[in-house]
């Protein structure tokens, strides 16, 4: 498939035109890809930098292999030179370790990282394989996984998981059962408290309790995503029912109980982790963008492995709320977490921050998006996700018209189908319950098939154990989660001084509401509730949360008081 | 004054037996001690751990000072010798740096802790002096601050405010006025944003901007605390009532919207600091125990310097609900951070952590802990605290008999007077207003003065702008701050399906209300309240928050839910 239009077109083009560049420029300037070219240097950046290297020549080989998208092979085949240089004989590669005068390989494993750039390299080597543009990188990889695979047959693992999906990628690429096994390996040797100790805690590492026997996600909350995705993997490739079982189990927990609004998760700014159940607080949402990377890659493989399509809903909210919503619309700026309730006007996106991995992630996830959108089966196409695309897939070619999000319409027109009935799937969000999504029979050239989504503005209330959103209502339309912004209220009114009215009906971009005026006392604790009642009604202007920090410097909040 | 029983005495006498001790026992299994004695050694601990040592040699000092203290004047002398032993011949004194292999001195400026560390050493050889109780460190203290004088007379400060108070102190004991100049010099210096830049910000540091200038407490709770109360120190001194003026400024809207219910500060755990305004979680309030001692130190120089009694109410609120909950009843074991809401079982107080300056603060302050509490002047004796105690000042001698804070009766009787008019003045707390507590006359011997001060449970509520404090209550009895414990529950209720009527007074302790039981969804957002209502009302037992966490692991919670 391929995108023709609409919402995510327009940010695969930024991101294939400027965003790549953007990254490529600062990893030049901060010495990352020097690292590779003169191993002697004095290594620059963290031990995750070489990922970053890795990620960006992953976002390159989707890019140049997508219909329509830019050719980057230059770059690519001169990247491709650059990181192969630096692997050593025996397939080992990274720029910090091992070489005379650095640390030894594999020394740290909480924080070293060897692992998980590794696994970023071997999915890189994957997109290179399966767009061929960039020859020569997929040996690079398989050299480096054979090297995982005989240095780690028997005991270890990296305290950050992504190493475990990448293999089982390769396995599907080479068909070699090695690169599963291992892949299975680390997945169960987690869990047993065998990494060194440290002040984080072993669930910071995803090594506190056996991925099998765990309730829910916890700790670091990328680390406890991946490892879960590489699982899946695992579960799938093996037939291992009861491990997609429990990391269903707790994603499902999770979604239940650990997850805001927007689809973003984590609470804990010291250590990027989950907090406990019902820990979401607006204005200290962690909600970093790699974990919502993480969370789309989790919930696409169990939609598909599953079948339930609640995870597709998952996806849609994702991306809409927290990937749209980091990334500027030059391009060149992102969030690196993502609050849901903005205190003091902030002065934004940042262009680049010492830690930039989630531009690297989403520059890959931007460039391969079209994997979450569409999958086939011998019956069929099932279109997961809407957007203006042609879809060739299932036996089928369809055009697919839609302006979603912004519209609930999704025409399907059939270009091309067999004689012989198909079945083409549209998700019916759970927003949209009692839409159908199921037609199956012989379609015909020119036939059109027609979804309409109710996209009328929608409260939306909180769990009454959520205490950081007790008292207030949110507005929802459709997969967008809205917000109010100051700039959009006038000179005199501050953002915490409204209520909102939830028994009057939500309008399209606005919500009706009362101004209160708090009492400021010397002390916040009183016998009395110190408020008073502004005159007025007030109409409080909403807009997609993913708009939000775009016209200068603001407040803004997703969860707004209610006067009942 | 000393004080002849009751609830601070109790605390007085565990402090100067078994903290103190156990202080000792530590710091010489991890070498803090060893460090002095050999310097050649391997330095052991962290930047920070030298001032652990002169933290519990200042508490030795006060403990063996106060009257029916401890003596610990073997552990002074030999803990004088070791560390006069490690000072170099120009007065420098910290064990981790200067020497041959160790780092160079003040290398570090943002987390260095020279002065910090040199701050405490003063602190110490002034309570040395003022007690008599550990013969020569005066003198050490005088040459590092000598040296001190010498380094900085142009240039810099420390990381860590401390040695600001300290110099003054040295200046209170010594009349060198270079001691109080270098303090005033080191206020004024910080604010202009010479510290190297940190991911932390200047602010963490207190050097984003000038004191004098400030609009409210700001970054690392401790820090901006012993900053301000240093500069109170310097003001009160020199006669600066601008700069007095810019802290109570400062201290009032921190108060007013940086500080928790129980009087502790912070809501960041990242980086230990204030959170913006209002941002006042139960369940990730971070409220550091150093912090508190802090608060405690910055109140009580303010209501000395203001004669404002709010700063004595906080004094109070503080020493309650922060210090008296972090020590565990042996005496051997706190909590660092103090939350307001346990969401999972707790395992309780910890017996030692590897940053534990916490312990050493509350030891330092509990020895010292009648400072706070009475004040003389040339008209009479005014009495900030209540405790039952024998008191000595303003031409006086009063006993003072009280069961506080469990009881709010004070009876103070004259055991001698002078035949001229004198003031008693008792601090008539703000949730007591309507009391008086002026009494000036010729008092005769064997007089009584009684305080009644009203000791009904209250309800309190939060400013509409707390957002994590929306539609709760908390009860509040006297000073105390009250909770609810798991453990006081039957065995089916859990704390968070609790719901309270604020419409009914809360009895002495316990409050009405309903059971609710919520609904468990896939996901927490509904366009539907997910409660049901119990049947039957429910009584919930509370307690004083400081006694939480003492009879086995529970949940616990501050802010009740209400039914309205």
């Amino acid at each position: 498939m391929w995108f023709t239009g609409g919402f995510w077109r327009h940010r695969q083009v930024i991101n294939g035109t400027t965003t790549m560049e953007h990254c490529r420029t600062w990893q030049d300037r901060l010495g990352w890809t020097t690292n590779f070219r003169d191993p002697s240097a004095l290594t620059r950046g963290r031990e995750f930098s070489d990922s970053e290297v890795y990620k960006l020549v992953e976002a390159l080989c989707w890019e140049t292999g997508r219909p329509g998208g830019e050719d980057h092979r230059a770059d690519l085949a001169e990247l491709t030179a650059l990181i192969g240089g630096a692997q050593a004989a025996d397939g080992y590669l990274h720029t910090a370790y091992g070489r005379p005068g650095q640390p030894e390989r594999y020394g740290d494993q909480n924080f070293g990282h060897d692992l998980y750039c590794a696994g970023h390299l071997i999915q890189a080597s994957v997109a290179a394989a399966r767009t061929g543009a960039a020859p020569g990188l997929l040996d690079i990889g398989v050299r480096a996984a054979d090297h995982i695979c005989a240095t780690f047959a028997d005991e270890g693992f990296c305290g950050h998981p992504e190493v475990e999906t990448a293999l089982v990628e390769l396995y599907r690429v080479t068909g070699e059962r090695r690169y599963l096994d291992q892949a299975a390996a680390f997945v169960s040797r987690r869990g047993h408290r065998t990494l060194p100790e440290h002040e984080f805690g072993w669930e910071y590492f995803q090594d506190a309790v056996p991925l099998r026997s765990g309730r829910v996600f916890g700790g670091h909350a990328v680390r406890a995503l991946y490892l879960a995705a590489g699982a899946v993997d695992v579960a799938v490739e093996t037939g291992d029912d009861e491990l997609l079982e429990a990391v269903a189990r707790q994603f499902d927990r999770t979604l239940a109980r650990r997850t805001h609004l927007t689809g973003g998760m984590g609470s804990h700014h010291r250590d990027e982790s989950f907090g406990e159940d019902f820990v979401l607080p607006p204005d200290r949402a962690y909600s970093e963008t790699c974990a919502a990377v993480a969370t789309v890659m989790l919930a696409h493989r169990l939609l598909l492995a599953t079948g339930d399509l609640r995870y597709g809903d998952i996806v849609d909210r994702v991306l809409h709320n927290v990937i749209a919503t980091s990334l500027g619309d030059d391009g060149r700026s992102f969030f690196y977490d993502q609050t849901l309730h903005q205190r003091v006007p902030t002065p934004g996106r940042a262009s680049w921050l010492p830690v930039s991995c989630c531009l690297h992630n989403m520059a890959r996830l931007l460039a391969s998006l079209g994997t979450y959108f569409v999958s086939e089966d011998s019956g069929g196409v099932q279109l997961h996700q809407f957007a203006p695309m042609r879809v060739e897939a299932g036996g089928l070619v369809l055009d697919v018209d839609t302006g979603y999000p912004d519209s609930g319409t999704v025409t399907v027109t059939v270009v091309d189908a067999p004689d012989t009935p198909r079945t083409i799937t549209l998700r019916v969000p759970a927003w949209a319950a009692g839409a159908d999504g199921v037609h199956r029979r012989v379609f015909r050239k020119g036939e059109r098939i027609r979804l309409d989504l109710p996209m009328r503005p929608r409260w939306t209330f909180p769990d009454p154990r959520a205490d950081a959103l007790r008292g207030c209502a949110a507005v929802e339309v459709g997969p967008l989660v809205m917000c109010a912004e100051s700039i959009d209220l006038e000179d005199d009114v501050r953002l915490d001084e409204i209520q909102v009215d939830t028994s009057v009906a939500p309008e399209i971009g606005a919500v009706k509401g009362r101004r209160t005026k708090p009492i400021d006392e010397s002390w916040p604790y009183q016998s009395h509730r110190t408020t008073t009642e502004g005159p007025d009604p007030v109409v409080v202007s909403l807009l997609p949360y993913h708009r939000w920090a775009r016209r200068g410097p603001s407040t803004m909040r997703i969860w707004l008081p209610t006067t009942t």
